[in-house]
């Protein structure tokens, strides 16, 4: 006989997410622009410390502006649930501020009905998740994945190196290597999350839980011709950079056939071409290359076929190719047994749920190398995010919440009175 | 049995060139900006306006900031002769500057002969000549070729409408289709520029002697998508607005071979893509493509083509196609008594010529719609124009110098003293 379970306040959830997005609202757009490190990242982030604080918990910042608002035993380890503040350029409402809204809404929740853990919870908003300098750093600064290396070399595809930006915000990313948390400090990290892809809502299920997280390689690769007026250089004799990219764009679907499968994504997202002039035939194009597969061979086998065709192409173009790594995030199995009980409070709650892979990075993947991590999907709407159109239902969002809930409480165990 | 002919000075021309270089130039690049109607571009002016002065020439400026500097009767028609001072971003040394400067050697030369001409002459230094919006400003107002309408709807490629952008200069941009030159007033415009491609060095021959311009057709164009998230949307579910411009631009070789021919030119210069954000799929691309020919017709049928290939690129990747033709110059055929002429002196002066037609447009091809026109090419060394490395050799340079001010001593005539 199914218990009754614990239930989220939905209009309180509704109300906390519409605070955060009140910070880097674009009026022009729809969407929101809170990039990591920006003004109004920092802002929000204040804005939700304070929140969390009038919640009456534990409150502290990290050197890589992660936030942590602390439930329960003022030591011991704890529980980490949450998600990232900060948003893409033009991102949605949802894309993360969703997973930290519910993380704090469950504690609220925990709070009111009078609920004593007995392991802490932690409700986490961590930093520049998007990868706007190209990798996850917040969950990598919690869980000691980043090395000064990187960090010094780390720059945004404007050109705005890390540690700019960083110190700009009167934060210092020298000592974020040193700063990780103390493995035995956390026992596990749950994270709720719009799906941002179609398969959800295609099936028609409210809540998924998420097996894999597609890897993810960020290349950065250069063309370089010869910029040369556009009237007088004979079709026959140009070394167009443009050009080059142009058919080395139109060979994705032919590499993926070759070297990828049906998780394969391969994203030109980002083009710069100098000098960007219409009347003067491009000299240089920088641009970005995101490689995704679930599985790290595939995602090897990718980034290799990549590299040889655009070799291939600047070859035909009398074009020099560059390129290097920005960032390489393997695939990673999230743990089976946290998924295992959630399916299980699930069926309690005659919840229907779907086990699906992530093709979108995920905190989740991070954390899970340090600890056991679930994460939980609910559905986009036409599976469309990182634009302004970005939706998830509420009925859904609930279901989602109430799940991460139970699963919650289950792990903190209410301490015997 | 030839007769000894007028040579101008070359190390002053040099010394003139250099100090016209002096603005705009971009130390990391060795390049040069002097965009139209940017502050280099005026102070340029307003520096050689002065040089003009302290020559004893007549100057006035024109309200597109064309400069004029008369020299001999302050009454009657005059013969022009210049070119303009406006670069492309990152330009080279030579392109418009040369035949500034050249104009105005040929005036000293002339004045410290003693030289008085029947008919006046003029230096004139054009403005806006290198399309930064679109048209060919400053010859287009002396000639009475620009409409308000199109003044109104004229932006460069970063957005800059051109009424502010003349605003900021001080500039009234609605008085300039009044403002245009009465026909009567001009005899003759004569240019000597740069080639900007490889044709007279490929020959070994100094100077050329232009037969046509090709016609330009400017289109802005739009592909627009859904941007998405590059790690969730399946690639068969994409509507990736650069992955649409990518195919559009393999498919160039393939449009100037159904409608195009050997002096065709197509080229995509300027691309912005949004959110132009790594990890999000492009939503919009928007480019500029540049449609050159010397054949009206044949610059007609690569337009259609074009716009045609786009519409069927566009359907296939599931994007909206907009497009606006941002300007249109037909082609032109330059006067051919004024060609028989130059070729005749060459000849006196034993120079070899080489009559060709201009892929590159230039202010001669506006001027012939409104007076008899000539233009001189120098070689460009590799055929490299609108680039840092363009270059010129000067011995090249005071042939087609020297050609040019015999050219302007027949037609402005000595006056019986």
């Amino acid at each position: 006989m199914p218990q009754p379970h614990a239930a989220i306040d939905l209009n309180r959830l509704k109300s906390l997410l519409a605070g955060v997005n009140r910070f880097g609202f674009n009026r022009r757009t729809g969407g929101y622009d809170r990039l990591g490190f920006s003004d109004a990242d920092m802002a929000c982030r204040d804005w939700f410390e304070q929140q969390m604080r009038s919640d009456g918990l534990t409150v502290w910042r990290d050197g890589a502006a992660n936030i942590f608002g602390r439930f329960g035993l003022d030591s011991g380890p704890a529980i980490l649930i949450g998600s990232h503040l900060d948003t893409v350029a033009n991102g949605g409402a949802f894309d993360g501020a969703l997973g930290v809204c519910v993380a704090l809404e469950c504690v609220r929740r925990l709070k009111e009905t009078g609920f004593s853990p007995a392991t802490a919870i932690e409700v986490i908003a961590t930093s520049e998740e998007e990868g706007r300098f190209g990798g996850m750093l917040g969950s990598q600064a919690i869980t000691g994945q980043l090395s000064a290396d990187w960090l010094e070399a780390a720059v945004d595809a404007g050109g705005t190196r890390l540690v700019d930006a960083m110190a700009d915000q009167g934060l210092e990313p020298q000592q974020l290597p040193a700063g990780a948390r103390d493995p035995g400090s956390v026992m596990a990290f749950l994270e709720l999350h719009i799906e941002q892809g179609p398969v959800l809502e295609a099936k028609k299920i409210a809540v998924g839980i998420a097996t894999t997280i597609s890897g993810v390689c960020y290349l950065e690769m250069t063309l370089a011709g010869t910029a040369n007026h556009s009237g007088t250089t004979p079709m026959s004799l140009r070394a167009d950079a443009f050009a080059g990219l142009a058919e080395l764009a139109t060979r994705i679907p032919e590499i993926i056939r070759i070297a990828g499968g049906a998780e394969s994504r391969i994203t030109i997202g980002h083009v710069a071409l100098t000098p960007n002039q219409p009347h003067t035939i491009p000299g240089k194009a920088v641009f970005s290359v995101i490689l995704r597969d679930t599985s790290e061979a595939t995602l090897q086998a990718l980034r290799s076929e990549f590299e040889q065709e655009a070799a291939r192409v600047a070859q035909r173009h009398g074009l020099t190719l560059m390129h290097t790594q920005r960032s390489w995030l393997a695939p990673v199995s999230l743990d089976a047994g946290l998924a295992d009980q959630l399916e299980h409070i699930a069926d309690e709650m005659r919840l229907k749920t779907l086990r699906l892979p992530s093709g979108a990075g995920h905190d989740a993947q991070t954390m899970q190398a340090f600890c056991p991590s679930a994460l939980i999907f609910v559905p986009s709407r036409h599976g469309i995010s990182h634009a302004p159109e970005e939706y998830s239902d509420w009925a859904d969002i609930e279901r989602g919440a109430n799940l991460m809930l139970n699963l919650l409480m289950e792990l903190a165990r209410e301490k015997s009175r």
